[in-house]
C-alpha cells in the first residue's frame, strides 16, 4: 500500500473516531442539547467512544484500521508494517484527530455559543487527569494501553468474524474499567489532534489547552504499546504451542 | 427486483424502524409506563433506535435494507440501484415511516390519553433542534449523515459476518455523539413520515407538527449523503490500492 | 427430533430465560441487593431480559431455540415443525417458565425475606399493564410480538453468523420501545409459568397473582404471532423476488 | 499444550479479566475519578466486567480461554482437559487474579490515596453478600455459575462466529439478573486472587479482607459447575438427538 493510500485511510478513520468520541463527551457536557441531563453520563461517553472506534477503524480498514499511533508502533515492532511507514501513519492520525475535533465543534457550535461558561469544555476534546500526578497518570495510561495492544496482537481466530466489533468491545471495557482516573486517551493522536484544535477553535471563554499535561497521553500510551509488543514478541518463544 | 418487491420490503422495514424508534422516545417521554422515570433516558433512546435499525434493516434485506432515502440516494450515486428505482424506494420509506408512527401511537395510546399535557409529545415522532438555527442545524444533520453514509459505502469485508449489526453499531455511536443538538434524523423518511402521522393522529392538546423546520431533516441528510457518496467515488481514484 | 428431546431442550432453555429475566426485574425491585438503587432501572431490565434470551435460546438450540409458544405457533404455521409437536413445545416452555421463576426466587430469597412490603413484587415474575384496558393492552402486546415474529421469519442470511445474538438485539429494541405500557410479555410461557410460580411461592405479604389480566399476555402474543406468520406466508407470493 | 503454555495464557487472561473487572467497580466506588457519580452504577459494573471477560478470555484463547477454575473443572469433568492439567490452570488463574488486582489498584492509586475512608473499598476486589447467610449465598452463587457453565458446555454451532462475544453476553445477563445478592463471583480465582491482593495492598484504612466469607465464592461456583457438567453428561443420553 502506498504512503498516500495509508495517509488517506488513516486520516479519514481517525477523523471519524475523534468526531464521534469528542461528540460523545460534548453530548453530556454541553447544555441545551437533548443528550444533556438524561443520566448515565459515563455510559454515554464510554459507549459513544467505543462504537466510535467501530466506525473509525472500519473506515480505515484498507490501511489496517490503526487510527492510533500506539497501535502503529506496536504493529511496526511486530513487523506488520515497515518502519518507514510509521511517520505517515502518525501524521495522518494526528491530522485526522485535528479535523475530527473541528467537525465535533461544528456539530455542537450552537451549544458552545449558548454556554455561559466554556472553561470546562476542554475535556470534550482532550484528556486531563482527575488527580494530577504525572508518574501515576503515566501508570494508568500505560496499563490501559497495554491491555488494548496486548489484545490487538493476540486476538485469536475465534473472534475473526467479529471484525472491528472485537476491538470495540475491548475499548468499551477499558473505558468503563480504567477510564476514570485520566480520561483514557490510550491514543496519542486522539489526544493531541483535538488538543491542537481546541487551542485554535473560536470558543469564547475557553480554558487553556493544558499543554503542561499534554505529553503524558502521548508518551504513556507509546510506553504501554512498547511493553505489550515486547511481551507479544517473547510469548511465542516461551509458549511454543 | 421488481418495483413492487422493493416497495413492499422497504415499506415493511421502515415501518418497523419507526415503530421501534418512535416507541423508544415515547418510552421516556410519556408518563404512566414502566419505562418512564427509570433514568438514563438518552441511553434508552439511542439503544432503542439503534437496535431498531437492526430490526428494520433486517426486514428490508431483500431490497438492500436501505430504510432511509439518504442511503438510497448514496447507493444510486454509487451505481448500486438504478435511478428509476429511487422514487419507489423513497415512496415506500415515507409510507413506512407514516405507518410505523401510527403503530407506535397505538402501542402507547393509553399513555397519550392519560397525559395532562401533550404539547411536548411531537419529539416522539419527529425531530426539532434544541437550539433553532437552520444553517447550523443543517451542519449537524449533514455531518451525522455523512458519517453514516461513508461507513455504509466503505464498510470493509472484515465486518461482513456482522450483518446488520454493523450499521446498528454506527447508528448507536452517531446517536450518542451527534444526536443531542438536533435529535439526529439522518433519515428524511424517518422524520417526515412520522411528522405527517403526528399531524393526523388523534392526540388531544398536541403541538403543531413543526412544518417550518421540517425541511431541514429532509435536505440536510440528502446533502450529507451526496457529499459522502462523492467522496467514496473519488477515493478509489486517489487511493488506488 | 423426538418429543422427549424437544421437551428437554425447550424446558431447559425457557427455564434459563425466565431465571435471568425474572432475576433482572428482581435486581431493581428488591432492596438490599447491590443492583438496587444504581439508576438506569429500565436499562438493567431490558438488557438483562435481552441477553437472557441469548442464553436461553442458545441452550434450546437443538429444538430450534423457540422458548416461546408464540414462536412455536408461528413456526408451525410456516411448516417448520409439525402441529403434533406444538403441545410438547408449549408444555415444556410453560414448565420451564415455572421452574425458572422458582430459581430466580431462590437466588433472591434473602431479599424477599428482608422486604417489609412484598405487595409490589408480582412484577418480578409476570406482567401487568401500567394502565389497565384490555383491548389496548392487547394491541400493545400484539404489536410487539408481531415485530418479533416477523423478524424471526424473515431474518436474512446476512445475519446468519450472529447466531442467537440476532434475536437478542430484536428483543432489546422491543423492550426499550414497546415494553413500557404492558411490561412486554410477548411470550405466553414467560408470563404464565412465572405467574403460576408466584401463586405458589412462599413470599410473605405477596400480592394476588393477577389472574384477571393473565389471559391478555397469553392471547395477544398468539394473535400477533398469527398475524406475522400470515403476512410471512403471503409475502413470497406478492414479492416473488 | 504444555503446562507452561497453559500457565502463561491462563495467567495473562485472568490478570486482564481481574484488572478490568476490579477497575469497573473502582470506577463507581472511588471518588475523584471521571467515572464516579455519572449514574447507572450497576450498568457500568456489569458491562465493564462483561466485556472484561471478552478481553480476558480472548487473551487466554490458546489454553481454551477458561480464566475461571469453575470452567476448568467442568471442562475436565467433560473430558476436555486432562485432570493432571487442572492444578496448573487453577494456579495460573489464581495468580492472574492476584496480579490483575494489583494493576487495578495501580491504575486508581491516586483515587485510593484521596479517599477519606477506604473501609468500603473491599468490594472493588472481592465479593461479599448484601445479606449474609451462607447457605442461601451458596444457592445464589451456585445457580449463577450453573447457568454460565451449562451455556459453556452446550453453546451451539449457531453461535460459533461470535467467538468470545458469546460468553460475554452470558456474563452480562448473569450480572444484571443474578449479581445483586452476592456480587456474582461465579469464579473462585476472580474472588480469591483479588482478595489476597487486597489483604496485602497498601491502602490506608482498608477493611479486613473478609476471610470468613471467602470460602463461599470458592465452593459454591465449583458446586454449580459440577452440577452443570453432570447435567451436560446426562443430556446426550436422554436426548439422543
Amino acid at each position: 500500500m502506498s504512503n498516500i493510500d495509508i495517509f488517506i485511510w488513516e486520516f479519514l478513520g481517525t477523523a471519524v473516531l475523534c468526531l464521534l468520541g469528542n461528540g460523545s463527551v460534548a453530548a453530556v457536557v454541553l447544555k441545551n442539547s437533548f443528550s444533556h441531563g438524561g443520566g448515565g453520563d459515563w455510559i454515554v461517553i464510554v459507549l459513544g467512544w467505543g462504537f466510535g472506534v467501530f466506525a473509525g477503524a472500519s473506515v480505515a480498514a484498507p490501511s489496517g484500521g490503526h487510527i492510533n499511533p500506539a497501535v502503529t508502533l506496536a504493529v511496526a515492532i511486530s513487523g506488520g508494517v515497515p518502519w518507514s511507514s510509521v511517520p505517515v501513519y502518525w501524521a495522518a492520525q494526528l491530522l485526522g484527530g485535528f479535523v475530527g475535533a473541528w467537525l465535533a465543534w461544528a456539530a455542537f457550535k450552537l451549544q458552545f455559543d449558548a454556554m455561559e461558561d466554556n472553561s470546562g469544555t476542554r475535556g470534550i476534546f482532550c484528556t486531563s487527569p482527575a488527580i494530577r500526578n504525572a508518574p501515576w497518570n503515566m501508570v494508568t495510561e500505560a496499563i490501559a494501553t497495554f491491555v488494548l495492544i496486548l489484545w490487538v496482537l493476540v486476538n485469536p481466530p475465534a473472534n475473526e468474524a467479529l471484525g472491528y466489533a472485537g476491538v470495540t468491545f475491548v475499548i468499551i471495557t477499558i473505558g468503563f474499567a480504567l477510564g476514570g482516573p485520566t480520561g483514557y486517551a490510550v491514543n496519542p493522536a486522539r489526544d493531541l489532534g483535538p488538543r491542537l484544535a481546541y487551542a485554535l477553535l473560536p470558543i469564547k471563554g475557553k480554558a487553556d489547552p493544558g499543554w503542561s499535561y499534554s505529553w503524558v497521553p502521548i508518551v504513556a500510551p507509546l510506553i504501554g504499546a512498547t511493553l505489550a509488543a515486547g511481551l507479544a514478541q517473547i510469548l511465542p518463544v516461551v509458549a511454543s504451542s
